[in-house]
C-alpha cells in the first residue's frame, strides 16, 4: 500500500537544526529565539501546577484565556470574538493552521498557497487530498500579484492562506494588498486562513493589518497566532486560532480528536501574563533593535539585503559571493564555518534557487556578534 | 459545502464536564485524578525551564525521554524499540491514536473497532474517509468473539484497534486473547493499533499484555501510552508511540504538522522522572486500593458491578433501581442527585443501552466517600 505522503521528507528545519548540532554551528536557522523566556511567567507556570492545574484543561481552551485573547484583538484590531464559541487554544499555531485545513480541505478542493511559504501548509492540504495552487511572490519585495491571484481562483477553490508578516521574507501585506483580497474574496464562499503568528514582530512605519480588521475578510477567516513567538517560548507549545463561530465549530471536530486538549498549567500562566498589554507591545521595538544591530553587523560581509519589515527574519542575498545554490551553499556554511540559515530555495516553487539564504536574528547580541565574524570571511 | 464530519457533537467528556461543573456535582464522570501529580514531578517542570528547556524540542521528543520509554518497554514486555527511529512522544495519547489513524486510513479503508470504545476511533477514521467496522464486546465481562472477528477481516481493512486495559469496561485482554489476535494477524498487512493507556493499571491476579511482547503483533503493532494517566497529570498532555520504524516513519509525517512537537520542558521533568521505574511500578496497587475501597462503599447501594480488572474505572448496573436510559439517568444523577457519571450507551453500537454507567475511581477517598453516600439516597 502507498503512503499517504510519499515523499515527504524532514522538515529543513529537523535537518538543519540536527546538522547545526552535529556541527557545533551558531544557529540562525530554525526560528526560535536562543535567549530567555521571561522568569515571570515561568513562575506563573510553577503557580499554576502548585494551584493544582494539572488535569485536562476545557477542550477550547481555559475560558479566563480565551477571553484575555478575545480583549487583546478587539483592544488591536477592533473586532470582538466571542471567546466561547469563537477562541480556541491549539498545541502551538502549527496545531492551528493543521486543524483549520483538515476541518475544510476534502478530496480534489484546491487551496491557494504563496511561495515562499512555511513548509506545513502544503503537506497538510496533500494529506487530506487537496491540492495546492502555488502563487510565487514577486521580486525582491516578495510582493502578490493580485491579478494572478484572481485567475488561479477557481469554482474549487476552497481556501486561501496568507501569511503576515511574512516568514521567510520578513515583508508585511499592505492596507492595499488586503482591500483587494477582501474584494477578490467577496461574494465568495472560500475560506481564508491568515497564519499571523509574528503579529507582534513589524518594524519602521509598518503596521501589521490583521485580517480581523476587514469585516469582508474576518467574516470568513481563520486567524491563527502564537504565544510562543510572542513571548519566546516556542518550545511551550501554545498558540489559538480565532474564526466565526460556524467556522469554529468544525475546527474543534479536528481539535478535539487530534489533540482533545492544551497543556493546563501553561495556559493559566499566559492568560496571568496577558494582563499586562506592554509584554506584547514591547516586541516590535525589542526585535527592530536586533534586526538593526544584524544588518550592521552584516555590512561589512559581502551578503546583501533589503531590511526585513516584520518577523524576526532577515533574507540575505550572496550573489557576490558565489553562484553555488542554496542548499549546497548553506550546508558548506555549516560544515566549514559552523553557520547555520535555512536556504530559501526550499520554499519555492520547484525549488527555484535565488542564491538567498533566512537568517534568524532571535539570537544574543553576542551570538549576532559571532555570525558576523564568521561571514566576514566569507569572500 | 458539506461538513466532513457532520454529526459529530462535542464528546460526552465535555459535556458531562460542563453539566458537572454547573451542578456543582461530584465528579466521577471523566478519566482523571482529583489528586495532586507528585510535587517532585512539579519541582522537575520548574527545574527544566530554569536550565533554559523552552524552544522547540526534537520533533521525534527529547532523546533522554524517548530512550527512558525505550528502556521501560524492555524491561517490561522485553522487546526493544530503537528510540532515533521508533519511538515518538506526543502530546497527549489522544494525538498519537490520531496520528496514527492519519497516517495510514485512506478512504474506503476498513478500521476493526471494539464496542463500546473510547469517542475518538471512529470520528477520526471518518475524517480520513475510512470504514469503522464495529464489533461489539459480549456479555458482563466485555470479551471478544474472536470467530466474529475472523469473518469481519477482508481485503480492504487496513487497521484493528484494540485497547487493553479496556476502557470504559475495565477488562484486560488475556494471553489467549493476545494469541488468537496473533494468528488472525498472520500473514496479513493489516497495522494493530493497540491503546495501552492504561498499562501500569491492573488489579489481582491480572497481567497487562502488551502487544510488545508477541512478535507477530509487535511487527505491525503502533502501541500508544500516556503520562497523564501514569503520572497523574492528564493536563500535561504528554504520551509517546512505539512502531517498528517503517510505521514510525509514516506517523511521524503526520506528528511534524500536525503539532510539530510537544512541550519541552514536560518532557525534560518526565525523563528524569522515570529513572526511578516505582513511580510506575505502584500505580497498579495504588488504584487497586482506590477500586477496594470504592466498590466496598457500593456495596449498602442498589448498583451491581463486577469488579473492574484495569483502568480506573467501573462499570455499574442499575437495573435494580430503574429501566430509565443510562442518559436520562445519569442526567438526572447530576441533576438531581449532583453525581456526574458517564452512561456507557454512548460507547456502544447504535447507543445500545444495558442500563450501566461508567464511574471513575482515581478520586480522593472523600470525593468516594461522597459518591457513595449520595447513591446511597438512591432507591
Ligand atoms: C515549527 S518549526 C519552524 C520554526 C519556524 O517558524 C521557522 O523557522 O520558520
Ligand atoms: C481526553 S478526555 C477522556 C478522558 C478519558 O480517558 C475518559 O474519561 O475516558
Amino acid at each position: 500500500r502507498t503512503s499517504k505522503i510519499r515523499n515527504q521528507k524532514d522538515s529543513i528545519f529537523t535537518i538543519m537544526g540536527q546538522l547545526a548540532h552535529k556541527y557545533n554551528a551558531t544557529d540562525l536557522s530554525q526560528g526560535f529565539p536562543n535567549f530567555e523566556t521571561d522568569d515571570y511567567l515561568k513562575e506563573l507556570v510553577t503557580k499554576a501546577m502548585k494551584a493544582g492545574h494539572n488535569q485536562y484543561a476545557p477542550m477550547a481552551g481555559v475560558l479566563k484565556l480565551r477571553e484575555r485573547i478575545a480583549e487583546k484583538i478587539e483592544s488591536l484590531y477592533g473586532r470582538k470574538y466571542n471567546p466561547e464559541t469563537e477562541v480556541t487554544v491549539t498545541n502551538g499555531a502549527t496545531q492551528a493552521i493543521y486543524s483549520a485545513i483538515t476541518a475544510f480541505v476534502q478530496k480534489n478542493d484546491e487551496v491557494i498557497v504563496f511561495k515562499p511559504a512555511y513548509d506545513s501548509y502544503e503537506p497538510t492540504i496533500k494529506l487530506n487530498g487537496g491540492i495546492p495552487v502555488l502563487i510565487q511572490l514577486k521580486g525582491a519585495q516578495f510582493t502578490i500579484d493580485w491579478t494572478e491571484v484572481a485567475k488561479k481562483i477557481t469554482s474549487r477553490t476552497r481556501m486561501i492562506i496568507i501569511n503576515t508578516p511574512h516568514n521567510p521574507s520578513g515583508t508585511v501585506l499592505s492596507k492595499e494588498d488586503m482591500l483587494q483580497l477582501e474584494s477578490l474574496l467577496k461574494n465568495t464562499d472560500i475560506i481564508l486562513l491568515s497564519d499571523e503568528v509574528y503579529e507582534h514582530l513589524v518594524f519602521d512605519d509598518n503596521k501589521h493589518h490583521s485580517a480581523a480588521i476587514f469585516s469582508g475578510l474576518a467574516e470568513r477567516a481563520i486567524i491563527c497566532a502564537s504565544f510562543g513567538k510572542t513571548f519566546h517560548n516556542t518550545g511551550w507549545k501554545t498558540g489559538y486560532c480565532v474564526a466565526p463561530s460556524a467556522l469554529m465549530k468544525e475546527i474543534r471536530k479536528v481539535h478535539q480528536f487530534a489533540v482533545f486538549c492544551v497543556n493546563h498549567p501553561m495556559q493559566h500562566a499566559y492568560a496571568e501574563y496577558l494582563k499586562d498589554p506592554q509584554h506584547y507591545l514591547q516586541l516590535g521595538s525589542f526585535y527592530q533593535e536586533k534586526r538593526d544591530k544584524f544588518l550592521k553587523l552584516m555590512k561589512s560581509t559581502k551578503f546583501r539585503a533589503k531590511a526585513s519589515a516584520g518577523t524576526y527574519f532577515q533574507v540575505m542575498d550572496y550573489s557576490e559571493i558565489t553562484n553555488e545554490g542554496d542548499v549546497e551553499f548553506s550546508e558548506r556554511l555549516i560544515k566549514e564555518y559552523k553557520l547555520a540559515t535555512i536556504p530559501i530555495s526550499v520554499f519555492n516553487i520547484d525549488n527555484k534557487d535565488n542564491l538567498q539564504l533566512r537568517f534568524c536574528f532571535a539570537k544574543t547580541d553576542e551570538t549576532l556578534e559571532k555570525a558576523a565574524e564568521i561571514l566576514n570571511d566569507i569572500k
